[in-house]
């Protein structure tokens, strides 16, 4: 055990602020990570601040972790000091499942182990990445293969980048195939590069008509205004898939009507307060269907690591020293980031 | 131009009563059939009475009819007169949208003509089966291949048969699949045999204890009753695929925590008001998805047909002269029937 520094909130009210952790000493299959960035998740805040009603203090988040490999347990085979590597979400989960048997760890029937604030279902709490340095169990560390002067565009990948991906993958997006990207923040952003990457027609739905032209500069073939309600009749049936990346509660049934015939939305966020009940009479004349997509599994994480890596995709981010973090939440609210903060961890030292 | 009887609606206020009609003399492509039996649908009733607020006058209900070909147009070349035949819930499509051109005319971008209350989009009214005789296009027209002396089990399959197959079917019901079923009225009651017959393990989900020994004869091989959580809790995260036929405002998400992984729940019934909106954590835990489904495609309502013809399906049936069928309408509302009224229409003549 070694005690390192980190970032934690001590209550649901108290600001994070410096605080000494400890690493457990390295099990066989252990890799142990010096983080160079961690990207700033919502969920980061939410947990902070007890917003779920399930956190343990203290809190140090962080889930978009990467840096360089400093030890390895000496049954580690996939990994070799100096080399870089990523955490994201999930640093453990039970293994035998039927989710973990087919590689899907964020589904885990017995709860996945959190990178923080411990296991689903309860159990000793973890620290994440608002620190020098993280010990992770071989089975659920990334490889990185972006360029090295680019570290910090992927680490938001890690979260923000698979919660994107792996619904895009699911329901098969790719060229002939119209999709729509509801909000352009962190998780937004990344839908509009990857399903553009993935070859999609992208139509990016804001309220902010001030977003238009980065939403383009980003990927989207078309804007559209989701306020505007002559804008929106354009889009009725139009198209195969929806990524609805908006956690606050609006009128979801406004884009189900926006989808084809057997068309899917799929929601990534979680409302504080539910969302209006969509119209069954929509889902039932066309076949639609509403669905919800958790992060991504580990296999697929790396995979969507190598898919960013070959395409050049990297989060848009702004780099923020440590002791910024809670002016960036107070930011963070008011959507006041491009796209993402990202914690340059040599602040921390 | 020939007038024959029917029992029509004049006003969402009245009851129904004998009116004349007149059916068009055949196209060339046109089958006339005298009807012997026709279904009584809960959607008979909605429209008699306008509560969807879109109901031509005079209403002649009727979507589930079976009767014998009497005469065919000049280039009619699969049916022959004195054959049996049957006719759904539509008799007309545009023909060359694409749900169309998939053979899924249900989804018809421009709107199917329904055989009652005309187009979907406005037009000119139809006249259903309530009535001693009807024309409908050849492509619109279904062949029966049950027994002569099970044609009335035979009729309601046109809509509450097509309704439970056309989801079960789409989302690969099967052996190996434990299957629930919410409901055992017309519809729940079909899709209980259905879903039996192609191999899945059944669980019928229904707040009535008395109708857990009916729902085992129909098919099913659990019951559970869903008001008892205890109940309720055994089958958390256990069910493959759900068919909710149940069309009362209620909460769904108690049935949406049910499914696996990757599970879809799918209504096929409109709620008069809308249900509690879905938790969507349950969504996203668990990537499952929240479907609607609209009767079903004439090839896929032909399949349907032989399916049940080779399985020895048909619809519990209560028989009915016509003029009882405003008593009927009447114990419908309060679920009296096991399970679909079927109208014998040689009481008409």
């Amino acid at each position: 055990m070694t005690a390192i520094k980190a970032y934690a909130a001590q209550s649901a009210t108290s600001p994070l602020a410096p605080f000494s952790i400890e690493r457990r000493a390295l099990h066989p299959d252990d890799v142990q990570i010096e983080i160079l960035y961690c990207g700033v998740c919502h969920s980061d805040l939410h947990t902070a601040r007890n917003e779920w009603h399930n956190t343990l203090y203290p809190c140090v988040p962080g889930h978009e972790i990467v840096g360089r490999v400093s030890a390895i347990g000496s049954a580690v085979t996939r990994f070799r000091v100096g080399e870089l590597a990523g955490v994201g979400c999930m640093v453990d989960s039970c293994g035998h499942c039927s989710s973990c048997q087919e590689g899907e760890e964020q589904y885990c029937e017995n709860g996945f182990t959190g990178t923080y604030n411990g296991p689903v279902f309860g159990g000793e709490n973890t620290y994440g990445g608002y620190s020098q340095r993280i010990v992770v169990k071989e089975s659920f560390v990334l490889r990185i293969q972006h360029e090295e002067n680019n570290l910090a565009q992927v680490a938001p990948l890690l979260c923000a980048g698979i919660t994107t991906y792996s619904p895009l993958r699911h329901w098969r997006v790719g060229p002939g195939m119209k999709v729509g990207v509801v909000g352009l923040g962190g998780l937004g952003h990344m839908g509009v590069k990857l399903a553009h990457a993935m070859g999609a027609h992208v139509v990016l739905f804001t309220t902010s008509p001030g977003k238009a032209a980065d939403a383009k500069r980003l990927g989207a073939d078309e804007v559209c205004i989701s306020t505007d309600a002559a804008q929106m009749g354009r889009y009725q049936g139009q198209l195969h898939f929806i990524l609805n990346t908006v956690a606050a509660p609006h009128d979801i049934n406004t884009f189900l009507g926006l989808l084809r015939k057997d068309g899917t939305m799929t929601l990534v966020g979680v409302p504080e307060h539910p969302h209006p009940s969509p119209a069954v009479g929509t889902l039932i004349f066309g076949r639609r269907s509403l669905a919800g997509s958790l992060i991504g599994g580990i296999a697929e994480t790396q995979e969507m690591l190598d898919f960013c890596a070959q395409h050049q995709i990297g989060s848009d981010v702004e780099i923020i020293p440590m002791d910024y973090i809670n002016t960036a939440y107070e930011r963070m609210l008011k959507s006041d980031v491009k796209y993402r903060f990202v914690i340059d961890m040599q602040t921390l030292r």
